[in-house]
């Protein structure tokens, strides 16, 4: 059992990127090394947009980000007779439905000091817009102080 | 660094909605208004059924949850073939399948006793039901309480 | 109002179980008599695996979970000419496209020492893989200790 007596928050920016998935497991470490003060607890990791989500997924082979870019295309296709917000472009509407889809926020635990992920887990920015530009992240780091 | 000294649960009731996504940031907020008594902390929203989503998404043009029901109906349909649970009605299996697509929870950063969410993001209700009713919610406030 | 004093964290295992949507929420409880110590807080739930998920969804109709599954072969089907990632075999990708819709973590308020789930809800492993084995989950309990 641990005590609760540790929370810090920061907000941060990713570099703009491409349309596609993209591993930033590195890009959001080297901005919070506050981490490896939490001995038990949560790196939270909030998005503040609408159109661009954040996942979980495989950190070694990138064909798998490929597929996941080719195959969401394929679900929630651009121009769909259905769509009536069109004015901000083609792939927006499109953007809004696969960040739903995937989700604006991970919550990952951490032990000693590290995030207790799997071997092959890496956090996926999930970039929808042809455009997106850089995206801002809220961070909160929260749990038991390491001594 | 901040210390995690509060934490505060209620039940809310939303008004029941017609089947689509509805935008309930202002009806979930007057139910908390507590919210101001964290600096640094959480909301957490848990939806206690199995029909209906929590997501996040634009706030300002309507034809954005239009789409977002155009689609999902497009991209989970009823009456396929394959469904096997069918005696609750046309519109159950696949507001099941929605629903947990898009989460029943959602957990959004507070700064300064105000929840940090991006300029065009609201809270979404996802009512997958022809006629789902109130839905209830839980939510919890946790971080540290403003001095 | 509470106070968060307490943190507990295990990694557990949950037993091989075939491809197709499990309930799982007695599995898991038995492995965290811990919860009752919590009057107010969550159960934080996370898979460390990427070609698995967890989500919420109905508790007494086994037919729910065959038509999860039917819905999400249909939506993500095996062998699609666009995919790369096909060195692992046919369910591989499909697997973490479906986990990622799905998600890798939950987070269930407690309220007095149980989970406060809706009458319906329960904790859903969504297993992808045609031979998955074993999958690694991280339980971290916090909240208000009971007295």
């Amino acid at each position: 059992m641990g005590n609760l007596n540790y929370i810090f928050q920061k907000e941060i920016r990713l570099a703009a990127k491409p349309r596609g998935f993209h591993l930033v497991t590195d890009e959001v470490l080297q901005q919070i090394p506050e981490l490896k003060k939490v001995s038990v607890g949560f790196l939270h990791i909030f998005i503040k947009h609408t159109s661009a989500g954040l996942t979980i997924n495989e950190n070694a082979d990138p064909t798998v980000r490929e597929d996941f870019e080719s195959h969401f295309n394929e679900m929630v296709p651009e121009d769909q007779p259905y769509y009536r917000h069109t004015l901000e472009g083609s792939d927006d509407m499109p953007a809004h439905i696969k960040a739903a889809m995937l989700g604006f926020s991970l919550q990952i635990p951490i032990t000693n000091g590290r995030l207790n992920l799997g071997t092959w887990q890496g956090i996926y920015l999930c970039e929808h817009r042809d455009h997106g530009g850089s995206r801002k992240l809220v961070l909160t780091l929260y749990g038991e102080a390491a001594q």
